[in-house]
């Protein structure tokens, strides 16, 4: 059960969550990186330590929340949001307060404990992304949800709980526009109504125009780049050439944004050393009104660094690698002589 | 020298620097904790190692740059912007940049090394906020800056660089008016327009109609609360009861600050063991425009928990400590019985 509040003067609604695990956290004691789990509960053969599946890609004849699956959507055993609500609001005086109606799902996005991106083949890549547009699909029929995120940490720093290792991402859908959805929205709502175009297409026909600046891998249908104003060193952001509001997809594209993931991962793992990261698709929300303004996009950002009161309390990050150089790392490395595909 | 460039979806601008320092922090054998510079460059007699001092509260008949001070103002050996810039702002396509006009200033509080607020005398930290204002003062007749940021840093899980100990802040102009100012201060004209009433004070005022809630300590002048929708856990407001849009006071008025202050720091520092934390004054930008409506404040958030993707990616933060309870933990401690005033 989790309650949601907004602060009064941004409007951006908070989650408060009543978990004993993540609560626990916070205490002094704690601050040492998390430990793995004894028995990790996304490996095969350990279905019984996760609720019920709620989406499996499985071999023939085999019995659903048994083995055999290659990939496996799950609920989070303490979601942070929940379907199962009637949608309650309310004022107290000036505060507003609602409940935590949404859906938190864990995508384990293979069977093998310890898979890579770097090592996995593309086919099984795609299956991932063929997981979330079902799931997106059969999700936003609940006409009350207004937004749908898609994200993955990876490593303590990166914000991951347990288990540390086993390659899944989380997908949650919300009953309100979140903040910074709302943020990127307007701003490209604004860009818009002056110019009638997309603001994700004119940066992509920009970047494009200067391909040895800040383009780090393209193919016909993404470009991958380090942002002209990143905020975080190697920041990057996969954009998808034809404009799409929402993160939607076929064969074709789904095997070059496989491609285009699994190029990112393997660079930047080379050059950072596999570092600490988040991964967010960035997805219109849920309504029409979206479609001509907003463009679908992944952004990645290492946890390399770390933010202070300047960037806390300005939101003016401060970055000490220029993207241009971040992009010229990147690139170097030779990824045909790292590993096959 | 350092370059600004502009996000173009959400307007937000980035700050680049050229700084090996920072640099070399992202390098992954540096993930451990930094290391204490040898000598300390901000202890009395270390005064060769800084930059001549801009402002000093100093014992009579000593000299600048020597011993005999008890506070220090001095620039950044590495600032992330200067004062001596020729304002210049050009496009490259869609995307803006302009260089790094500003001012980055380090007060050093103290001149005893391991001097912490639980035994400071509240005169000395008076002395700390008296700097702050004679500093801004002074900065602000500079027209061509928009804004004034104080923040302080403690511990390198908050971003602190060298010297991780000895007590200090920043104090950083900006020639624009940074992104979270911008949209706390665009939320507070929407309230004004609609309510003719600062956000803020009705704020206070609600607050100390439930003095049992989310009221920390308050005292004639401050309030100091867990705010309604708390981002982090044990996150910490402190606001001045009497309408005032930019950070400055009296004798008075600062004594109550500096009480506020400390009666803070020592409750987050016995319920959570000495955590690292940011500390930021919000104040208005620099313009009568924002008197109404505006209400300066200082916000403290201590950095125990770990931001992930859904933080990331939505902007709605997952809490998993209500303020209320927050709120009782902080109260019960018997301060008196800790550290004498």
């Amino acid at each position: 059960m989790s309650t949601l509040r907004k602060d009064p003067i941004t409007g951006r609604w908070v989650i408060f969550i009543e978990d004993r695990r993540r609560r626990n956290r916070h205490l002094p004691h704690q601050y040492q990186e998390a430990q793995e789990d004894k028995e990790c509960p996304f490996c095969e053969g350990k279905e019984h330590l996760t609720p019920p599946e709620i989406l499996a890609f499985r071999k023939e004849n085999t019995q659903p929340n048994m083995a055999g699956w290659t990939l496996r959507i799950i609920p989070d055993r303490f979601p942070i949001l929940k379907v199962e609500e009637k949608f309650e609001s309310k004022g107290i005086g000036m505060y507003d307060i609602m409940n935590g109606l949404g859906a938190h799902e864990i995508v384990v996005e293979n069977n093998v404990h310890s898979a890579t991106y770097e090592t996995l083949p593309i086919k099984k890549i795609m299956d991932i992304f063929w997981a979330y547009q079902q799931r997106i699909n059969d999700l936003k029929k609940d006409v009350r949800m207004k937004y749908i995120l898609v994200s993955k940490n990876f490593g303590t720093k990166a914000g991951a709980l347990m288990p540390l290792l086993h390659p899944h991402s989380h997908l949650i859908t919300y009953s309100f526009i979140p903040y910074v959805p709302q943020l990127e929205c307007d701003g490209a709502k604004a860009y818009w109504d002056f110019h009638n175009r997309c603001i994700y297409c004119d940066m992509v026909s920009q970047e494009l125009d200067s391909p040895n600046e800040r383009i780090i891998y393209s193919n016909d249908e993404f470009i991958a780049i380090s942002p002209f104003a990143s905020r975080f060193p190697y920041e990057m952001w996969i954009i998808p050439v034809k404009h799409n509001y929402i993160f939607s997809g076929d064969d074709k594209l789904f095997e070059s944004l496989a491609i285009t993931f699994k190029e990112l991962i393997i660079r930047m793992n080379a050059v950072l050393f596999i570092p600490p990261y988040n991964l967010v698709i960035h997805s219109a929300p849920l309504s029409e009104e979206f479609s001509n303004y907003y463009h679908w996009h992944i952004e990645v950002r290492p946890r390399i660094s770390q933010t202070a009161g300047f960037e806390w309390g300005s939101g003016t990050y401060i970055n000490a690698v220029f993207p241009e150089i971040a992009t010229q790392e990147l690139k170097q490395i030779d990824v045909k002589s790292l590993f096959e595909y």
